[in-house]
């Protein structure tokens, strides 16, 4: 699928070990649009590998369908305890890798922060995310998603675009891509 | 390359977000042997996601060229604090993609469960694993690594390897292959 309808694709990704959310955010002219969202189910599964495994390939997938631009991955820094962390990154490293194999730059954004770029406030609750984003994208309330977990992972790709029209972005979150392009001498 | 002249190969991984070490150990009428050995240098690199792309670039075409039918990972199930843990799991996460993309089964060992394999002592230093390493599969000195994380990666392929010829193996380290093939009702 060539995307020439949209300036821009950003793919929202919301890893978790249980359920997986991801969205696509089109941009054309400067608007953001819903182009797709949905959620993966992995709690029915016991296998740890199998779980991910069902990330990357949907992940892939997803990649070389709507061939996004740029991955945004809702990323929390803390976690109750070293063993939720771990399998967490793994989930997220197994999506990353997906994006990283096919030359997809990444971004992450902490739940905060998401939450704050869209609401505007950074403790709101995942209900208040998807009304203001139903709302700043002008989507049908028929085509909401019953899992909040999509819409946590189209207010990441919709965190990354607001982000990334701010003239003096941080550096932060950037991808390496970026960080090459402005750092040639770090890369050996 | 076709591995005609070993019935089995299998992969060692040891996955870290500062030296990625790998030993690849082939199986002939029951003797293993050493394929090959090495290291991965990530520290010079400071972006993260560039260290996750090597690791995913390498270990994928580490599969691709050497086509192992098993991957052995040496995976710390406890680490110093959730940081290095999500750290850690990313950097296996994207090892284990580039295994599960090319369905290579997966199989992870705690580091004191490589070392009691190959030394018969869970404490023992990675110098003693490397030592034993040498004696058991009659490798000549001078191919030995400076690097001992090349030596823990080749060490997680023999236990790997140990594991796999016990009668009755434990379950807790199985692949999700084996998983489907004996529990088929609960993959959904």
């Amino acid at each position: 699928m060539e995307n020439k309808e949209y300036d821009k694709i950003i793919i929202g990704i919301d890893p978790g070990t249980n359920v997986m959310g991801y969205g696509l955010l089109g941009i054309k002219a400067g608007k953001p649009s819903l182009i797709a969202m949905g959620v993966l189910q992995l709690s029915k599964l016991d296998d740890h590998y199998m779980r991910l495994r069902r990330i990357y390939d949907r992940v892939l997938s997803l990649v070389e369908e709507f061939l996004p631009d740029e991955l945004a991955i809702e990323a929390p820094f803390y976690g109750k305890n070293v063993q939720s962390m771990l399998k967490l990154g793994r989930a997220q490293g197994v999506a990353m890798a997906a994006a990283l194999g096919r030359q997809v730059p990444i971004a992450e954004y902490e739940p905060r922060k998401i939450k704050m770029a869209i609401t505007g406030n950074g403790a709101a609750s995942k209900e208040q995310v998807a009304m203001m984003l139903q709302r700043q994208l002008s989507i049908n309330p028929a085509d909401m998603p019953s899992l909040l977990d999509a819409t946590d992972a189209l207010a990441a790709a919709l965190c990354h675009y607001y982000e990334s029209k701010k003239p003096f972005a941080s550096t932060a979150s950037k991808s390496w891509k970026d960080f090459i392009a402005h750092h040639p001498n770090r890369v050996v």
